[in-house]
């Protein structure tokens, strides 16, 4: 199939947000078609609804779901590249005729910018798409309703910031850090932690919701056993964060007391973790888990500019949230700084593999 | 279930848009990370995936699809009334604890702004909920993946204004007019035309995605079998807007031009011919087809300023798309001293039915 039948209609869409001219606040007269409506759907329900013969007609879609999407284009090509893997393996066992069709869902927080979402789908997509919104840190589909999950740099987002930092008289309150990369290890038990317990409400979730034989794919930022974090770039960046902030602090640009109380909600977890949540949960057998670098892909020298750019992108509105937008130009600009003054850090931390690829057969 | 636990962690979005700053323009290392894990998913679906036991897997979710949902609150307020009214129905015949999970589909075109509508979703609802881009005139869903389909007020959007009414040269030009109510017939002819087109192409991609004994709601603006269109709501409606945007044309505030080749892509249908274009589609039964009026249920005598608001929420994208955003408030200033002017035309009409009501069964 193509979507093109669906980019020739014209669109005007009704005033959105909430303001005075909104339709939000200016549909009273449809509201009066629903109410009235809803006597006559009732009935038509209670009288002509067959509920046998909807269950039983056959169900012929592959579902795939992808789970901190944010706004593409990688959740795009993510979700083709599953579809034409699958499209292969159907032709492969001379199934060609049965090949479904594929439905993607594209799954981030309500937060998350639809709108720049679905106005960027591939025109020629080969699937039908949807947006789901709301934490997978929950239920989000029906039983069963999924055959394929991927999530690919969003479950180490932690659904939120381990209590015990912001308490002054706890042995892990993480004064002048925003990370607990160079931390006291009370620090980073309490992110450990919070990410066993996200993981294992994540896991939960997608047992639920992935069919018997489903698959579910997971790429995390993840270190090596043994390799100390402030070796890994996740690490080295969050110092240059935080030392930038506490630089800031030091100027009266901003205040030590905020610096304290911000914390990054984002772990990077390791195999020998990941192995022992994926068991504790016991609904999903790992067909293959491996530590890679998305590094050995790129190409050239590290670029601060990247790396501040990256940055930037991920963190701008978690740091807005705390400090205010008006500080973002020129955090940065310092953050860039760090990246030049101490490009040899940067640059000693990425031979190593930095992220983990977890495959996964719900059972 | 409950959406409890999605509204418990915090989000953080990557930036939006397509800024320098989004994420969008600055999510290389995500997508090396994309590249580097689709080899290892390849291999995965080819070599793990069992095509037979996912789709053996019974599915036990009622799904329902809100077409035309714009940006809440009466879709949330239609799809609630769905499920209460299945959930009673699967009681009364004993089958409660056969009670299916519900899963909305919340469908517009790319433009809408799902961005509200995801974060007005009631937080206790009893169904997941995702959103659907696109045009309906086109497939939208997965083959005989959709239980219950509703539309409300949706129906009456053209996919495009009709070319004859734009060609000078055409009877069917509409000099001086943004509709057809008291326009030649040629301009009436057409916008039938393209209204028979367009309701069939959505019965064609309707069929295909509801499964045999699944239904649907639609609610359309209509008008009786033998009244002028000068005489209902939206006809007096349009014909004051026209009014207005001339008023403007003549003290020069916007062009004569821009006037004669606008043309607001609306239209009310008719029993008649809503009875005939199913029947020529031929895949669903009637159950039901009946006039009703959204004003008996409204109270008090009509506002001019309600309509206005009601017109403006509606309208002033098309609007700003053809003339600019700038002459919005003006033109509803003058919209709305028309219907003070001639409020006893806008009194007279809203006695007679004004929308239909069509339940559907595919069959």
């Amino acid at each position: 199939m193509s979507s093109n039948a669906n980019t020739v209609a014209e669109s005007y869409p009704m005033t959105g947000g909430h303001g005075p001219y909104s339709y939000t606040r200016n549909s009273h007269f449809q509201r009066a078609a629903t109410t009235a409506a809803k006597a006559v759907i009732d009935d038509a329900i209670a009288e002509k609804l067959d509920l046998e013969k909807i269950r039983s007609a056959s169900e012929r879609t592959f579902c795939i779901a992808d789970m901190g999407c944010s706004v593409g284009p990688n959740t795009f090509i993510a979700a083709e590249n599953i579809i034409n893997a699958v499209q292969h393996k159907y032709q492969l066992q001379g199934l060609a005729s049965h090949i479904p069709e594929f439905q993607v869902f594209f799954s981030d927080h309500a937060s998350n910018d639809f709108n720049t979402l679905f106005t960027s789908l591939p025109p020629e997509r080969q699937y039908f798409a949807a947006g789901v919104p709301g934490s997978f840190y929950g239920r989000l589909f029906p039983k069963s309703s999924l055959h394929f999950v991927h999530s690919s740099y969003a479950l180490q987002w932690l659904s939120e910031v381990p209590a015990e930092l912001l308490n002054k008289n706890s042995p892990a309150w993480n004064k002048g850090r925003v990370h607990y990369t160079g931390a006291p290890d009370d620090v980073a038990r309490a992110y450990t932690a919070q990410f066993s317990l996200d993981m294992s409400t994540f896991l939960d979730a997608r047992a639920e919701e992935i069919t018997v034989g489903g698959m579910m794919v997971l790429i995390i930022p993840a270190i090596p056993d043994g390799i100390p974090h402030s070796r890994v770039p996740g690490g080295v960046m969050f110092d240059f964060l935080g030392l930038s902030l506490m630089d800031m602090a030091k100027e009266g640009l901003i205040s030590e007391a905020d610096v304290d109380s911000f914390n990054l909600p984002v772990y990077a977890t390791s195999a020998r973790e990941m192995t022992e949540l994926v068991a504790k949960n016991g609904r999903f057998s790992i067909d293959r888990m491996e530590m890679t670098s998305p590094r050995s892909r790129m190409d050239g020298p590290i670029s601060g500019q990247a790396c501040t750019m990256h940055l930037r992108a991920g963190m701008a509105g978690i740091i807005s949230k705390h400090f205010g937008a008006e500080i973002i130009d020129e955090l940065f600009h310092r953050f860039y700084k760090k990246t030049q003054e101490f490009s040899d850090r940067l640059d000693s931390t990425y031979d190593k593999g930095t992220q983990i690829c977890v495959i996964l057969t719900r059972i």
